[in-house]
Order: C-alpha cells, then structure tokens, then sequence
C-alpha cells in the first residue's frame, strides 16, 4: 500500500475521475480484448447483492428463473424488422466450433427475445398456459465502438425478463410492475432518487411499441438510463407465431414484454454517489458496510492485543447483527488505510486504539462526514447498526437535493441550452423526431422520458418548435450517458 | 394435465429413462442450435439451489467471487502444450465481430485458465499479494459431438475456482480442500455418496500436474465424474508469467489449482436417484420440498373453502418454519397431480381433503415409501419439518448401499469384466496407459480413480498384466458417463 496519487477532482474533469477510480478503487481491471473489463471482487460483490436483492424482488412478484442459450442462429434476427436493424451492427459471431466451419453463423445474443420467442411458441398452445413470467440472469455482447468500465462494454451482465400474456391490458401491467420494480430498487437500495417516464420513439428499444425507463442523475449533471421495462405489443408474437386459443377458442397472438437491468447500475453508483476521496457506496449494497481498524504502536505489544480482542469481539458481534464488516488487520500505516478505504466508499470506518479502550471508546468516521464522532464502546454495535439505515436515507437525501437542484423548466431554447449544461431541463416538445434531432445536435442533450408522473403540458408549446405539444406531460431533456 | 406416458422402466432402458424423464420432469428443453439446451425454471432453481449452497462453502473456505470475460485470444491456448492439445478441437470460435473480421480469432472460454493467468501475472508481483482465492460463476462452451441435457452440452454453467500460491504444499493442500469441498457437497446436500480419488495421467485435467475427483454411481451401475480439482505445478505460471518476489527477495513462479463442478451435477441427482417414477430430489436441494394438494368434490363449495383455509394455514407456517413449499390449487384430476410431484421427486406430499379435516389429519406421501401415512394436523408441520432431514439421511443411505452392492474386488480380468457390468470393481493395476487402454477396449471400462482412502495395494499385482502396482492404492474401474 504505498502512497496513492490522488484523483482528478470531479469538477476538473469528471470523466477522468471515473476512468481513474473504476481502477484504483479495485472495480475492474483491463482484460486482453477491447471493451470486455474483468470485474474484480470488490466491483463482482456489489453485482451479487444487486442481483440478490432485485431477484427477491422479481420472486416475490411471481418470477421464475429459467436459462436460455447463449448462441443464437443468425436468421433469428430477421423475423422481427426493427429488431434486427437495431442489433445487427453490434453482433459477435461465431463461425467456426469443433474445428469446423459452422453451416449457420450464430450470433452470442445481444439480448434473447428472438431465442425466447422460439421456445415461447412451443410452450404456449391456450390462455390456460399464460402469462409467462420468466427471467433470467446471465452475460450478454453487444460490439461497442467506444467503451467504458460499467458505462458500455462489450460483454456486460444483467438480468432479462421476458413475459407473454392473454392481453395488452395485461402487458402493459406488468411493463409498469417492473419499471416501479427497477424504481424502487433504485430508490430503496442504491439511494439513487430516479424518474420514471417513458422514451420517444426515436430511443425506443428495437422492436418495442414502448419503452419505460428509470433516469438518474450523475454527480455531472448527466442522465444514466439505469433500467427499462418494454411493451414488444405482438412484434415479437407474431415474428415467432407465439398463438394460443384463447377464452373463446379463437387463435390469438400474446401480447410480450422484456425487462432489463445490467451492471450500468455500478456505473450509476458511482457516478450518483461518488465524489473526489472516491466512491461512496449505498449501505445496503456495500461489500463492505463497516471496516475496522486497529490501531497501535508497533513497539505496543500489550495495547495491540487488548485492541485486537476488542476488535475480534465487536467484529463477531457486528456479523451476527448481519452487518457486512471487514477487519483490517494488515500491516500497513493508517492513514494510508483510511485512504483505501474512503476511496471504496465504505459507509462506516470504526477506528480502535490503545488510548481509546482506555477512554472507553473508540472513533466512528462517516464516510459522508468530515469530523470523526467518539462513541461509548458499550453503544457501539447498535450505534453502527442504526447508522447504516441512516446513512442510506442521508445519501439518498443528499442525491435527490443534488438533482433537484439541478433540475429547471425551460420555455426557450436559450433556457435549455443554459439548463442542460447543469442538470436536466423540463419542457415542451412537440414529438417531432426531426426537432429531437436537431436540438440534439445543436445541445447534445436528448429527450430522456416523458415522465409519467410530471408536469401537464395543457396549453404549452414547443420549446423548440412552437407547435402542439406532443404528450400529456413535459418531457425531461437531459445529456446522457 | 393430460395422463402422461408412463417412463420406459431403468432395467428395460436407463438410457431412454433418462431422456424422457429430463423433458417431461420440466427440467430441460431443446433450443435451436444442437447441444445447447434451455434450462427450464425446475432444472434451474436446483442448480440456484447448488449454487447458494456451494458459494457459501466458498466464501466459507475464504475465496471471493469475481468474473473474467467470455472470449479469450486464440494465441492465449497456444501458450500451454497440453492444453491446446486438450481444449482446441472443442472451441468455438468467434471471427466477426460489429460486421467486421477480427484481427484475432476470440474463442468463447472452455475453461480459463489461459486468461486469468494472464491477469494474475499482473495482479502478483510479490509473496505479499499471495495467495489469491478467486472463483467464478459462468457459462463455457465446448463444441462436444454427442450432447445429452446436463451429462454433455456444448454450453454448459459451472463454477471455476483459480488460485496461486507461493508455494507447492500451499497448493496442494488447496487442491485438496476444494476436492473434501465438493465430497462434503455431494454427500451432505445431494445426499450422493462418493468415492475422492486422483486421476490416472491419461485422464487428467489437460495441463494439470494432478487431478483430484470425485466419482458417483449411478442406478445403472455407471459412474459420473462429478467435481475435480486439480494442481496445476508452475505449468500454468510459466505460460503466463506468473512471478513474484519471494521471501529471500528471488523470482519464482507461483503454483496455481483449479476446480470446478458444473450443471453434470444435476446429471449425478437424476441418475444417482431417480427410479422408475421420475425423479427423487435430495431436499437440501429441491426446488419444492413440500407439495400440499387439496382436495374435496367440486360440488362441495363448503368443504372445498374449509380445506382451502387450512391448506393455506399450513403453507404459511411452513414457510415461516423455511421450508420450500408449494400449494398445488390447480384445477385438475389429484390423480394428475400426484403422478407429477412423484415424476418431479418432491420429497414430501401432503394430501388435505374435507374428510382428512373432519378426522383432523391429513395425509403425508413420502417419494421413498409406497404408503401413506395418516398425521394428525396439530403434530402436521413439525413432521414435515422433521421429515426433511430424516429423507435426506435415508436417501444417502439408500445411494450408499445400492452402491456398496456394486462394489466388487476383481483379482482376474474375468471378475473386472463382470464386475463392471453392475458397478465398480476394485483391483490392482500397473499404471501402464497402453494396459488402461487395452481395458477400456475390452470392457468399456476406465479407471475411475485412485481412491485417497482405499485398499493398499502392497504386495498384489495387476489385474491386467500381472506386473507390481503402480500406486499405493487399488484402483477403482467402471464405466462412465
């Protein structure tokens, strides 16, 4: 553990600071093909408890896991138009297996509806087998020309559901169910405060009659997509000839939908939550919730040990309270310890010495705090365990402060110029795809969602062009990741 | 639930047991591409089932998840002799990518050692950054000729645990932990005895400088490899250049291992097992442990709701109590419903109807007895609560006995060609290939093992060739999967 240099400051150039910190703080690591990173324990455990908590979700609304294979026949991507134009250019095929050459190319898929679509036709012969309500959690490849740790990789992981349903009503219940799902997620784990809205169809998912998405707002000021929940109407059904008899005995098409949430939500941790000492991890994911740290001359033989058993006994008696808690015990200077793990945002950092057991207590540095508190040993466990909660409604409080802040309405293009350079901006479009694009390319700011819970557009006009606007509700511009 | 065809019996044709009781149990179905099959929700809630429970024993023996990436560069096989010789007739291989031709082949992992020796070259640098003690949970794929849902898929998912150390009686002490890792798992949670032995040179890992396994018999007498670890030497260290600083401050290669235990597990529950009525689930593992049907005449609504209430009761504190339990309230024939949980090896059935309730008990199946058993609802779930551990034992039990009658000693080749016609045989051998060769010709039969804890061979000669042996212990042969 040598000296560490420190991080380009966020406001000196954001960008930097994260491709710095993705590495320093033991997220990932360079892997020997372009765009495919190696996520290393520290970045591989926050991935587990995001599955597992968002798995407890899906389960308790009725999902089951199941598992799809990875390779997909080329001509599968044919049979739904847009699809195949979405995902065609970023496909990585397989051409040759078992020393031969492959009589069809098989692509790895880029996401499995047209897989799914296949097997959902066999499995769906009457309305008594619907809906399906399947999911499943593995790695999936998309050819990115530019790629960043988290952001956009080549390989990346996720979860996919993918339903089939008797009727749109249906469907469209279940889309919603899902995106309130990825919102609380967000919300109630990652203390990352999101709105949920819907995308133009310029953005929608390839294949999709519609598309919901949480957004996030980065410590820049730039939106992250962090999951969205799509409506595929019949697209898919009737490419794959999903039909079932229904109620009546009449042959019917299912309505379908597909759902997704991968490891961009690191990125958005990070960049939601992190500042220049590094990371801050929301305490209900954190690897790590609370570290300790002993302290102790060298040449203090007798202090060291009373320390180390006081350690010993708060650390057994943090994990049977459930709390994630790691013992630090290395070798090595404090203060280049307290660097380490600042920097990988540990939310709670105990630190333990000699004079502290004789002054009956021990320090407590928040890693949202600048000052470190002093806490009576005898209330130390249920001060740490309390404080967990806390710290995570104090971090969501602070984001949603953060992006409220930066939040504006805009009635001119000259107040959404100004507002995008900052944060997001709330106003009146007209759904032209043409005046989408235009105010992309002059602002590089894109329509992030019509939000479904926002202001009425009534009586408003185009901040752009004029005219009618083109949804009920304002939409949110926003740059975006 | 339409009356299915009864299974072929085991005795008539294992074989076609096994292939109509995978797709009718709802563990497997076939996708579109030859070899590679969906895991359907029941197959693959037994491997999430294998997975918590292996990861624990992970993490518990002090080894971190992380995850590598899927392709790796066609040169990185060429690095190591044996391997490429081994892994490169299987790979499937990836040559276009973004509607382009890589510069460099990619092939999709069969196994990454080859990668993740590249990224520990860069990870070690000093006996301090020693050990490392990592696994990951993953798909590979290897191109095989003859698939059979879990026994031999071209995609199959496993876990694959890589460490180095400074040190070879560091490694190997490893290797063998993982091995008891995977004995402990079998026996304790799959309730399938097995038998720990090390690979002979023909049939170790391809690089492997030893090979440890574990070896279970199935109910047709076969044996299924069903978890190997293995030590690696320097070989893997070498090709990659994994150096460090040791303790005298000199470079020296690291010594790494390897382990892994696939889907095949699931292959090993099934035949290990399964009778002629499906499948019996180990309850450690099963996805349902406890199924409650009610029943009662369609035309006694009164009775119907009574039973209703209480089956809804019983579900309820059973879970509380952990257990996996599932209330079967589908519209259907109870006959239809029994003959399903039985063909899907839930453990334990409870049968609930108006009469059962006006007696005040219910009736319990148990998938190992042919009667029922009548239990008094008040003493309901602390008997199935009791009776899931006391399955599980008569289960092993069951396994280890069927296998034990299997086992014979074989002084002449005559008794080891009958020997391995029901089971395995033990007996001494040379440790010449040419003469393990000349036995699989003859008999179909391999060596299997050199059991850890087995029968000395001092002073006996081979069974082959009449020669000494060529290890301290017998040798187990039989026919494998």
């Amino acid at each position: 553990m040598a000296k560490q240099p420190t991080l380009t400051p966020q406001s000196e150039d954001f960008s930097a600071w994260y491709n710095e910190l993705v590495y320093r703080a033991d997220l990932v690591d360079l892997g020997p093909v372009r765009g495919a990173f190696v996520i290393r324990p520290y970045g591989w455990a926050l991935w587990e408890n995001i599955q597992r908590e968002l798995d407890a979700m899906f389960k308790a609304t009725g999902h089951e896991n199941l598992q799809f294979p990875m390779l997909i026949p080329m001509s599968y991507f044919q049979r739904e138009a847009t699809h195949v134009e979405g995902f065609s250019p970023e496909l990585a095929v397989v051409t040759h297996a078992g020393g031969e050459a492959l009589e069809e190319p098989l692509a790895i898929r880029p996401t499995s509806e047209t897989i799914i679509g296949e097997l959902y036709a066999k499995w769906v012969k009457s309305y008594r087998d619907l809906p399906l309500l399947y999911n499943q959690w593995c790695n999936v490849m998309r050819w990115e020309m530019r790629t960043r740790p988290f952001l956009r990789t080549t390989e990346f992981y996720w979860q996919e559901g993918h339903t089939a349903h008797a009727t749109e009503e249906e469907a469209r219940a279940e889309v919603r169910q899902m995106l309130d799902v990825y919102a609380t997620f967000a919300e109630d784990f990652a203390a990352l405060p999101v709105i949920r809205g819907e995308k133009t169809e310029g953005e929608r998912f390839a294949g999709a009659v519609q598309t919901l998405t949480i957004e996030a707002m980065m410590r820049d000021g730039k939106a992250l997509q962090s999951g969205t929940s799509h409506y595929l109407g019949q697209n898919f059904a009737r490419a794959f000839e999903i039909k079932f008899n229904d109620v009546n005995n009449e042959q019917a098409y299912a309505h379908t939908t597909s759902w997704g949430l991968s490891t961009r939500m690191i990125g958005a941790i990070i960049m939601g939550h992190g500042d220049d000492a590094g990371l801050v991890m929301p305490p209900k994911l954190a690897p790590i919730q609370v570290v300790v740290v002993p302290m102790g001359r060298s040449n203090d033989e007798d202090g060291r040990a009373r320390v180390k058993a006081e350690a010993d006994r708060l650390v057994a008696e943090l994990r049977r309270a459930g709390v994630r808690v790691k013992l630090d015990e290395r070798d090595a200077n404090p203060g280049a310890k307290f660097y380490e793990w600042e920097q990988k945002g540990v939310p709670l950092r105990v630190e333990l010495g000699p004079k502290d057991l004789d002054a009956g207590s021990a320090l407590v540095k928040d890693r949202l705090a600048a000052d470190k508190t002093t806490v009576p040993l005898g209330g130390l466990v249920a001060y740490l365990v309390d404080g967990l909660p806390a710290f995570h409604d104090r971090l969501f409080a602070r984001a949603r402060a953060f992006r409220d802040e930066r939040i504006v309405e805009a009635r001119t293009m000259d107040e959404l110029v100004e507002g995008v350079e900052r944060g997001f901006v709330i106003a009146t479009h007209c759904g032209d795809p043409e005046s989408e694009k235009a105010i992309q390319e002059a602002t590089k700011a894109t329509v992030r969602c019509i939000p479904l819970e926002g202001i009425s557009a009534l009586g408003t006009t185009c901040v752009h062009t004029g005219r009618p606007s083109g949804y009920p509700n304002k939409v949110v511009f926003g740059k975006a990741y």
